[in-house]
This record gives C-alpha cells, structure tokens and sequence, in this order.
C-alpha cells in the first residue's frame, strides 16, 4: 500500500519547526507494512495545497495530511477541502459536544471562532479527535483516501493510533507482511562494507532490500524482507540477518537497534557496575550522551572534561612528565586518564579520550583528527588510536561513539 | 525567489531519521530574502525522483536536492540526474585528486568504489566537496537552477555555507539590498515577548518583517527588512533594532547573532580570563557547548561532571551534610559547585548547575524541572531558582542556556 503523507505550516518550511510527525508517522506505517512513498510540506497557500493534493493522490492510495486545521485566519486546510471534494460545510452537533467536552474539562471558556471547528464537509467522514478541537476528516475517490488531521504532535499521534490506523487497516490491508533486522556495524566505512557485502547483496532475492545508514563512526544496516507468508519471512529475514553476522564477526556491535549510549547503560545495568569519563577532545559530549538517557544517574558515577593539561595532573593524576614527553595525545596519557577517573569518581569503568578534534592544532606526525581511546574495566584497559577527519564537530561526535563502542568491547 | 527542497532518502520514509537539513536549509535562505515553498522528501525510487524533479521545477526556481549521492546500489540519484539532463558521465580528475587528498588525511585506504564518485554527468558544473567524497552537481534549465548535494548534515552544511549560497546569490540575486539585525532575548516567552512588542510591530512599516525564532530559554527576535536603497534601508533598520532595544532593555543579552557558546568565548578571551564548568542535571552538556568552538582551550580549563553526590564531595569539595540537609538540589549546594569548579581547574570563573532534569525524580516541594544555577567570577557569584517543564532534553538544554547567560550576566 503506497502511502503520502502531506504537511502544511509555513514554520516547517521557513525552519522555525522541523518535521517530526512524518517520522512517527513512517514507523507506525512501516509497522503495518505499508511504504510511505513521499512526504511533502507545502505552506498555507491555496495553489500549493491543492497541486500537493493532486500529485499525492496520483502516486499514493492513501494520503494522509497534517496541519492547517485549526479555527483562525491561516488555517485555510477546510476550505480547500470542500473544494477539491466539492463539499459544503455542515454543521455537526456531536463534534461541538466533543469540543465543549474538551474546554470543560480544562475548565477554559470556549470561544465562538472554536466553535466553527464543529462546521464540515459534506462529503467526509468524521473522526472524532478526542484530545483537541479539530476534527479529523475522512474522504475517499476513485478508491484511494485522503485524511486530514490536526499538526499538533499529541493529537496527531492519538488520532492515528486510535481512529486513523485502525481504519485503514480495516480499509486496506492485503495481508503482506514487513520484517526489518537493523544491525550496528562499527570499523567500516559505508563504501568499505558495501564492498565486503557485494556477494551478499548480489544473492539477496528481490524480495529483501538491505540499506546502508552511516553516521560517524556506525554503520546501521537495515535488512528489510516483504512476502505474505508471516512464518516464511521471518525464517528467512532470520537466514540472511545471521549470514550477515557470521560475514561481518564482531564489527557488529548490537543487533539491537539502539543508540550507544543506551546500549552501554544496558549493559551496565546488566554487570551491576559504575562507569566515568575523562575527556579531553570530545569535551563533554560522551557525558552528556549517557546523561541523555533517563535513570543514568544509576551507573553514571560522573566524569572529568580535562581540557587543560593541568586538570590531567591535578584532577585525574596524569603524569606532568609524561605529558612534556609524549604530549597530551598519546596513549600513555590517555591510559592514566582512564586510570584516574575510576579512581576519583569510584566506578568500575571507564572511557577516555585525547586528540586532536581541529581545524587547527595538527601537527606532522599527529595530524588533525588524530584520536587516542581508552576503555578500562577494573584492572582491564584496551588502548586503540584513531584518525578521523578534518571536521570539529565529526570528530567529536565519531570519537563518542568509537570510544563507547570501545566500552562494549572491553564489557563483552 | 521560490525554491523548492527535495530529500531522497528511504531512512527518512520509515522514519529511521529525521529531516532536519530542510530545516536549517530553510533558515539560511530566509535569510536572503528567498521563500522555500515546498519540501518533498521521496526514497531512492526512479519514478519518484523524476516525478518530484518535474513537479519541483514547475513551481520553484531553484531546487536543492540533498542525499543519495554515496557510491552504494542504492544511491541512485547520480544516475537519475545523468537521465533527467540528458547527461553521459565523464571523469573528473580534480574530483578524485579531492577524494584522495581527504581519505589520505583520514589515513584510510581509498576502494575502487569510492573513485566511481569521480564519474560526473558532463551536463553538470561541479562544486567541490572539500568535507566529503560526493560532489555537488549543479544544473541547469530554463533559467531553473538544481543542486544535487550530500545528504549528510556536516557535509551539506558545509556545501551550501561555502559553494552554493555564494553561487545562488551572484546568479539570482535580483538588486533589491536586505538586512537583517537579530537580537538575542532572554526571559521571555515567544508569547509574552510578542504581547510586549504589539504596539511596536503594529508601526512596524511593511516592508520590514520581524519574526521569533524560539529556542530552549532564548528568543532569537530577527527584524528583517528590504529596500532597493541600500543607504536608507541600513538606517531605517538600525533605527527599529535601536527602538527594540530600548523596550527590552537587559533581556536582550546580545546584539550579535552568535550561540551563547562563542559569545561566552569572546568575552573571555576579551577579558584575558578561563572558566570550568560544575555540572549536575545539564551532564556535561554546558562543556561539550563550549567545547565545540575552536580554540576554545585557551580560556576553557575543563569541567567536573559530578553527577553523582561522591564526585560532589571528593572532586568539588561540597559538604557533605549540606548535601544531606538540603539536597544535592538547592542553593548551598550549587554556590559550593561553583566554587569547587574554579579552585580545581584554577579558573577564574565557573558555572555550576544541579537540578531535576526528570522524567522522574521529582518531589512535592522539588518537582521535575526544578534547576539551581550559580555563576562565579573571582570571589562573586550569582545564584538562581529556575522552573523549567517536564521534558529531561529539553530541561539540560534550558539550564545550559541559561548558565550561560548567568555567566555572560556576572562577566558585564
């Protein structure tokens, strides 16, 4: 089933929003199987609404439209429909019931322009939005359907999982069924494993697709099988995904698909044991991504961005000789840092980072983008060198992940 | 001008990623004066590229494409772009003298994959990709202009900075001058900052624009205006930044449009000063932002992420039965944060911060979103109660910036 799904707001396309609601929207279609074939976000304009409307309904079966719906001047989403639907509005009793409802139990005065909301085309079937004041509209031609709905995440999301999704799979659904296996591969560039792939991919029958997704330092790579026999495509979703792991051995890293920083306090949680940071380039930013994760305070003892060389003598107890002989960058260095962030923080593990992130600071033998990391656990510490781009911002976030991939490592 | 963005990608179709390069495409070209009028993100499917390159230069004079450029089987859009500009492919020796230079700088092993990136349509101006191995195609037809780039955000950010921005703007530029003046605003909300400068915009002549662009506890206000006299037009908007200036008096905390992390950094170096950072519910994020400006080591010593109450006590120094008195979260506690962050990192000043970031956590008396933020400078500090919502992202956000204001606050 083709799927379009259509956004209208003038604060997506001015940047002031970004889309968030077409990605919810695509993993909870995916779900169901269904290939969301386009996402287009037009502003509110009249001409712009309407050429989305006709492009969308020649490529997709169903087009799902967000936004534009509510009472004021800018929302012109109604309007439009009762034009290309050639409907007339009206009235609708249970939908001003429905929103008197609503501003009742916020204990807030409705106002006459919110009661306009209760006003609908003819021709739509009506949805009812329990948890806001613009209703959702349901219209079907030539066997395809068009559903607008409102742009507010929270009411976008109910009204799908509990009106519009339901509906269409009692509408639609031809019984093909989608599996995904998403595998997280580290040490490869996206063209180096598409190349250690090529045989693999040449013998994947049509029916699967594999993708590559890089970002810095990961590979995710997405194995996705379609057929109608539910138990005949998960056997052989599970065949390929396990030649795939037996090709690319320990390069995978997680076959869950999880960001790092999830994986790790998993892990931790797992082993019942306390982890630190001592980050000199990457300056914070592994910190802060085991800080991302709700409860981390559970396993995330603390961590020391010791950016000076003097925060490595005097906080995390780097040998000051050391430093003169074999600089900041280097993995004597970053060993004593992994060292000393177990002791001053009293965790069990740890993670250490020192290099050079850019643009300036290189040098011949140690150039920009040159990284040492350290992962320690108890008495166990596993040292690796890395040299990365020109790009600041890269590196950081590459040295992150490669260093919290060491961390698993050394955990395993 | 009308321009259209198109992203192909199946990653973003099935909800894997978010589309934020149409966002921040958006803002930098709002910021010539040019509107995007429709973004449409299709997946690496032939028919679907072709359909949306036609629909997209029906109604927009320049289109930007971003994604499926790499050298995989499913990066196809070179191929497309050969077909729909009735192109042949040619090679490019400077293109594959860049690739070299940079997977050389990486220390990496360049594969025969990789060279096919040097293969261009010959129908195409090529601009080079100094950040990555896919080069940036620029076509055109009928007076239209497309740009084929990196999907990947780095990589297109530094294209459009750099090669396409300059580009569009000798080709399209049609005389009229705009200037922008954007204040930085603190503690307001975007609602209560729009109430407080109606009477201001109501005799705001039309042919300058003011928009709010709300982030985590700042208010990017942008007056925007336009006028084929360059002279008069610099006058007149130094004349409404000046009015806006004298109703919002210290909530603006800059005139420069810079983050709050380089402004912090130019005020340091200005004052021939360094900092540390003591962070609790922010995890690090406070020295990863300021961190992430180059050259930063010269005035930033480091940071203590002391998330657990131990790393309080042993790194900063914080009395222990004040922690048990008044909780890790309250006033004593951050005022000793700060104090400690300075006297180990021998800093001149530090920002310290401790408080609930949730989803859990929260007390009767201290519910989620509960943040202490104190700012030293030598022996002075700064200490304030915040109450920000529930959301743990966008809590550590909004303590950061507002830590950082304190900071640029006791540094005036």
């Amino acid at each position: 089933m083709k799927i379009e799904i259509i956004t209208i707001g003038d604060e997506i396309l001015i940047g002031q929003i970004v889309d968030t609601n077409s990605a919810w929207m695509g993993v909870e279609l995916n779900k169901l199987g269904w290939d969301v074939v386009a996402i287009t976000t037009v502003g509110d304009v009249h001409d712009d609404i309407i050429k989305a409307f006709d492009v969308a309904l020649q490529r997709a079966d169903i087009v799902l439209v967000t936004g534009g719906t509510g009472p004021t001047k800018d929302d012109i989403t109604k309007n439009i429909l009762c034009e290309y639907f050639d409907s007339k509005l009206i009235f609708n009793q249970s939908i001003l019931d429905n929103v008197e409802a609503i501003f009742a139990n916020r204990a807030i005065k409705i106002n006459e322009l919110t009661k306009t909301q209760a006003w609908v085309p003819d021709k739509a079937v009506v949805l009812m939005n329990r948890v806001g004041t613009a209703p959702c509209l349901w219209f079907e031609k030539d066997g395809k359907v068009l559903v607008s709905m409102a742009g507010v995440p929270s009411e976008m999301k109910w009204l799908m999982s509990n009106e519009i999704l339901p509906k269409l799979e009692k509408t639609f659904n031809d019984g093909s069924a989608v599996e995904h296996r998403t595998l997280l591969v580290k040490d490869y560039s996206e063209s180096a494993l598409a190349e250690k792939l090529s045989d693999f991919e040449a013998n994947l029958p049509k029916c699967f697709k594999l993708a590559y997704l890089p970002q810095q330092g990961i590979v995710r790579l997405r194995l996705t099988g379609r057929n109608h026999d539910k138990n005949v495509l998960i056997e052989n979703t599970d065949k390929y995904a396990a030649q795939l792991k037996s090709i690319l051995g320990k390069a995978i890293y997680s076959d869950v698909d999880l960001p790092l920083e999830k994986l790790v306090g998993l892990r931790l949680k797992q082993l019942k044991i306390t982890m630190a940071t001592a980050e000199s380039c990457t300056g914070g930013t592994i910190a802060k991504m085991i800080t991302s994760v709700p409860g981390s305070s559970e396993y995330f003892m603390g961590g020391i961005v010791s950016y000076s060389n003097l925060v490595k003598e005097s906080v995390l107890n780097v040998d000051k000789k050391d430093i003169e002989t074999f600089g900041a960058v280097s993995e004597t260095v970053v060993r004593q840092m992994a060292k000393g962030a177990i002791k001053v923080c009293s965790a069990d593990c740890s993670v250490a980072t020192s290099g050079i992130a850019g643009p300036d600071g290189g040098t011949k033998d140690k150039p920009v983008g040159t990284v040492w990391i350290c992962a320690q656990y108890k008495e166990k510490q596993i040292a690796r060198l890395y040299n990365f781009g020109t790009i600041r911002e890269y590196n950081t976030v590459k040295a992150s992940n490669c260093a919290l991939q060491l961390l698993l490592e050394i955990l395993e």
